[in-house]
């Protein structure tokens, strides 16, 4: 993949320095923890350092990027400043002080870069949805195979390390973030860190995962019951939950902002009387980063379009009781959602 | 833990704020991925949104650091400027533009406050050293069960999953970094990414790994050949790299510069005609962060000390052959390096 001159024709800018891991794997296809991409009107050009010169090489022989060792973010900007270049795209927001004050002491003209990555990063083409429908079906594949093997006892952090083991089994590269267990009360915590807790009769089970294909993430939560009859005020918050993952599915549409999306889900719990307790966006985008644009919450401006890949994730949670999450990655299609996943979103009772 | 008021000691400012979530657990003790930490001569307050704030009361309580829930940003430096403080220490090496934009908006006079930071850090307390401790003997347990399972076949993404796995199980909060394994040629390349290349007979198996415990960090080589006899070469170049950390174990001293420390080794495998094979730095501190002061290499000016935890681990690499990496965590007590590992640094035959 080569994105340097699709996104330097969105910028109106002589050239453009670009050094953060994702935006870097986003230009050039290819995944390093060090390095620049320069690009202007004449040239695309990747300065790293002799770890990933040599795998670098290969991945964009035949392409337009061509492949440089740099001595030191120094020399790079010295180039730059050897080619006239005035103007200069760099994504502001994320560059440090003293990264900032390198460059303003050569006096480039900066142009923030950020928005156009943003923009350019949530709308997938074809390769980037075969990635995620991948990495999507690794998820899913590793999660069947988990469910066989959950057993009182074995504790979250457990659980947690086998299912990003089966992942890696199944042909993950990684997984896509830390991944959430939750036993029993911990998944009232949205964001609950795995620790000694056991699992144990009579307990939902939260978890959220996914992992990392080709570069590209998935983005899956499961909420379960294990041992015996679920109570009855937990299968009523499930079924609520069920519903507004479904409203949401069902009705978001290419044009819609992210906050009207968002309103779907929630306008469904509020009828239930729950909404106080959804606590988080409905959704985020998906791609190398397992947060991108578009925000489907209420902050969200952005309108959904066409190949945005996004999660769909309402939750309910109830302090020191039970918390709730159904969580799909998803992508629009001719208007529509098409889901990624196959599981059943129904409630599970092992 | 709270080191807040020994930071603050040694930074001369009327106040402190830090952001990054390193240093955020550093003063705290306490991990998260938002939140703001200000002291001052009077109070140390942790600001943090809602999903951490029932945590982070429960963790500090008795303490002298209290607990609010910030709006935002925006809020936090409210505060701060009602306190009329002028001299504001920051990791300013580390602020975003906006975030630095931000402070300046406000007028304070900023410090930067990471050269204190990373002093104060590199010196390990009791605590400290017991987590780390805990988390190199987690690490060598799973990899010792770890090579009762390498079979032909497996994958290095599969024997990367795996191990991470194992450290789960016997106790470890996560991996402390992304797991290195390379099987056969690609051990020649440092920092391999794991891949779908298969284990078979005859091949050297190079595996970098760690785990945290109480959010302190191991991390660990092991070169080991696998099937049959291992070729001359190879068994040359082990003892070499063999001889160079024992060179550096036995001859590091408090006091030394990082840069003396890591020519213990470098010289030894200058006399065996090694040296431009060892393409990386001796070591690194070790702590929250796998990689933190002090450096153990060309660039290493910080003098060792007792207390400090870090690798060391020498490395040959031939390009497109097999490249030997061993390395170990350490501690400095009484002027001399005192091991965390008990696993044998002789090649393993399996």
């Amino acid at each position: 993949m080569d994105n340097t001159r699709k996104l330097l024709r969105e910028i109106k800018a002589d050239g453009m320095l670009t050094a953060s891991p994702d935006l870097r794997e986003y230009l050039t296809g290819f995944p390093s923890s060090f390095g620049f991409v320069y690009t202007d009107a004449q040239e695309s050009v990747f300065f790293t350092d002799p770890r990933y010169a040599e795998g670098a090489k290969a991945a964009m022989k035949g392409g337009f990027i061509s492949v440089e060792v740099a001595k030191s973010e120094q020399s790079v900007l010295d180039y730059i400043k050897s080619k006239k270049v005035k103007k200069l795209a760099v994504p502001v927001s994320r560059l440090t002080v003293p990264q900032y004050e390198a460059l303003r002491r050569r006096r480039f003209k900066l142009i923030d870069s950020t928005p156009a990555f943003e923009a350019a990063m949530s709308v997938k083409n074809v390769e980037e949805l075969v990635r995620i429908s991948r990495a999507c079906e690794i998820a899913e594949q590793a999660y069947a195979t988990l469910l066989g093997e959950l057993k009182e006892g074995m504790t979250e952090l457990e659980a947690a390390g086998y299912l990003e083991y089966l992942m890696r089994k199944c042909g993950a590269q990684d997984r896509s973030f830390e991944t959430i267990v939750a036993f029993g009360k911990n998944s009232s915590v949205p964001h609950h860190a795995p620790g000694d807790t056991k699992l144990a009769r009579g307990m939902p089970v939260l978890i959220d995962f996914g992992c990392r294909y080709g570069g590209y993430c998935s983005d899956m939560t499961r909420t379960l019951w294990f041992g015996g009859k679920p109570d009855e005020d937990f299968c009523a918050a499930y079924d609520a939950v069920y519903g507004a993952h479904a409203a949401a599915a069902d009705g978001i549409r290419a044009g819609m902002s992210g906050k009207e999306a968002d309103l779907l889900a929630r306008g469904f719990l509020r009828e239930k009387g729950l909404d106080k307790f959804f606590t988080h966006s409905l959704g985020h985008g998906i791609g190398i980063n397992i947060h991108e644009s578009p925000v489907l919450g209420q902050s969200g401006t952005q309108r959904l379009a066409d190949n945005m890949v996004f999660s769909i994730e309402p939750g309910v949670y109830f302090e020191g009781r039970f918390g709730i999450r159904i969580e799909d990655t998803v992508c629009l299609k001719g208007g529509k959602v098409a889901g990624f996943m196959k599981s059943d979103k129904k409630l599970t009772v092992l």
